[in-house]
């Protein structure tokens, strides 16, 4: 399988783009190579894919379901009830909803955790994007709980090999506030011992570190930091409430940490230290955040949500600039997740998007990176290209309407009237 | 010219709705009218059309073009050096490419300040929508300009009777720090007589109050009412930097006070004190401002940020809910701005839209108002109607290539490589 993008805004230049199975294998002007598919690139500027570092992927299946409402309600009365109920077929359909959002957006990446991990990694198998995938690792400090889970984490790693390279599997404990010391302790040894990533909630309210110091006599992440979870293998999600010495133990431990704006404003979380982490030399990517809390999974609005809350927030116009949001939602991303995409150049995988710059958000084209971040919306996306293939043309994904069936119905099991 | 849209979702019910002339005749089940036109609302949804209070239109043809940057080398080195290059009909096609984003985006009236009233009034006219146009009114403290400016604003006000009584004339009187007393006075009167609005920014920033009380030894608000300009006819854009007094004048007098969350976020300006203002019972509605500080007219992103601003800061999700954020986009303007629009009802102007509530961000439909405000994008908008004349349907807008390309012609010849 081939593709050669014709005529296209590569990196500022007009040039052509040639793909050979799933990687950008030469990019150039005028290129002479026979593909089994060629795009038009004229009015159309190519840009890597973006990739969304925190999400629930299937609670858009809860979009819109429960809004401005106070957290301890939300939880308990609408989210927890609702989740007793999904199966895995829920959570595939919520997954595939999901998918198609962020392919129609330009997302081919996510870094997921949810209940039924099998349904979400079967629907981005299906859907053709990648994910880490995690399933919640939740033991209420419940040592029967623990060991299930435990088990459950070991099968599902086992299980992950019959999926292909784009799904990877990730350990998903919670948060210090819903797991046991020793099951961090085995993620941990698990992580080291099988080199994959665990991805958790970290000091997003100011609850949990209020709480932390009760318990532990200490900040959350100076706790995972004396039980040895800091590394580079750690993405944490969130990251607000952190003091100058947590900060300094992030940097130290390069751990990646996850920007959610959109995610911590909704819910009033609070403030995410991007100056204070960027100077400390911290690792920081961008999420949108699950479904129900932000409400849509659209990494171009994540990007200007993220640039603007600190501009307002330091007081600075300067600050976050529109290039700095792209990269935090392109390629700081692919660096964390180790995947050679993020940029559009030879031999990377073949992750690109291609954006019409004659629409109305676009036009004028005075500096493509500041409208994407600022102007655009999702829709702004033309095509979307995953792993060498065609998810998206002309703002059509092929089994759209399937997938959109397939939600509904989910969701009026779900929610019988 | 008459219009049957039937089967649609109006006011939660399937319902159908009967447009005569510029007017909603009839809205309930099953009508049997006879219409010039009959649109399918099956798998749609009817609301309002959005009103934007405050704005630049032709600022878009900047869209992009100095971002990121301190506020004073920004106007210096970017912003004036343009406006001084701006022709009328450079003007007449900036405020077209907005028109015909706020046509793509649902959004049917603006509230505008710019220069080249009659580009801009032209733009509209041409366009099919609505507006309150002002010329800029900038004297600099300076009698031969504040005389010029008093002469120009006198003219236009009759030469508005050219136009469709979608135009109306307000006067715009640019700030505190740009507009003499003896002018400001003279707004007033003018206003009061002719019965028209006045548009101006107030304490957008800390630095306009800091100079107010150097200069007058009184705060923004306190100045503008001891000189007699607070009243129901004065619509005030940003107002961030105003204390407890100030708000009991603005109050007292009726003041109409714009929102502008991107902006003020984008230029650090400041934040909103959006709850204290509704405490005190002060009508605020809702703007974009200009394409050079936002980047883009979509009032529905603009709700989202209005409403996610204001729980973040004041550390409660329950703050500025999703259909208060409609509102200040819809009814609120529209009463603001005396339309009979910003609901669906009979009798009511014919400014509607039509949004597809089965595309990827509208599903699930738990419920219209927040997947509106919190997951779609202005590209969710199906179908536009403006004063019972449909200006897109299907996303289609008839003359879209052509202002597009007449945009582009302008900033080609503004912007020489």
């Amino acid at each position: 399988m081939s593709i050669l993008i014709k005529d296209t805004l590569v990196n500022d230049e007009r040039q052509d783009i040639y793909i050979e199975a799933n990687r950008i294998h030469t990019i150039g002007k005028d290129l002479a190579f026979k593909a089994d598919t060629t795009l038009d690139g004229t009015h159309k500027a190519a840009l890597p894919s973006l990739l969304n570092s925190h999400t629930h992927a299937a609670m858009v299946l809860l979009r819109g379901y429960a809004d401005d409402m106070p957290l301890s309600e939300w939880l308990n009365h609408k989210i927890w009830p609702f989740e007793t109920r999904l199966t895995e077929e829920d959570v595939y359909w919520g997954t595939r909803l999901a998918c198609l959002e962020m392919i129609k957006t330009g997302t081919t990446f996510f870094n997921d955790m949810y209940w039924y991990y099998h349904g979400v990694a079967r629907a981005v198998e299906d859907a053709g994007i990648r994910a880490a995938v995690s399933a919640v690792f939740i033991d209420l400090f419940d040592e029967t709980k623990a060991a299930e889970q435990i088990d459950l984490n070991q099968r599902l790693f086992q299980e992950t090999e019959r999926y292909s390279p784009r799904i990877t599997f990730a350990l998903g404990p919670h948060a210090i506030y819903t797991v046991s010391t020793r099951s961090l302790e085995w993620a941990r040894d698990f992580a080291d011992e099988h080199r994959v990533l665990i991805h958790t909630h970290l000091s997003e309210t100011r609850q949990e570190v209020d709480d932390c110091l009760n318990r532990f006599g200490k900040r959350p992440v100076e706790y995972l930091h004396d039980i040895g979870l800091l590394g580079p293998n750690l993405v944490a999600a969130h990251v607000i409430w952190v003091d100058d010495h947590e900060i300094e133990l992030l940097h130290e431990h390069q751990v990646k940490v996850v920007y959610n704006p959109t995610s911590n404003m909704k819910l009033s979380a609070g403030f995410f230290p991007y100056r204070k982490l960027i100077a400390a030399q911290v690792d920081v990517a961008l999420g949108t955040d699950g479904g129900a809390t932000n409400n849509n999974l659209d990494m171009l609005e994540e990007m200007k949500f993220a640039a603007l809350l600190q501009k307002l927030h330091d007081g600075d116009p300067t600050a976050l600039n529109a290039h700095e949001a792209f990269r935090l939602g392109t390629e700081h991303a692919s660096s964390i997740f180790g995947l050679e995409a993020g940029t559009l150049q030879e031999g990377a995988l073949a992750d690109l998007i291609l954006v019409d710059t004659r629409s109305v958000q676009m036009t004028p084209l005075h500096e493509l990176i500041s409208n994407l971040v600022y102007s655009a919306h999702g829709g702004c996306v033309d095509t979307t290209i995953c792993d060498g293939r065609i998810l998206m043309q002309d703002g059509n994904v092929e089994d759209e309407e399937e997938v959109l069936a397939g939600a509904r119905k989910t969701v009026a099991g779900l929610f019988p009237r």
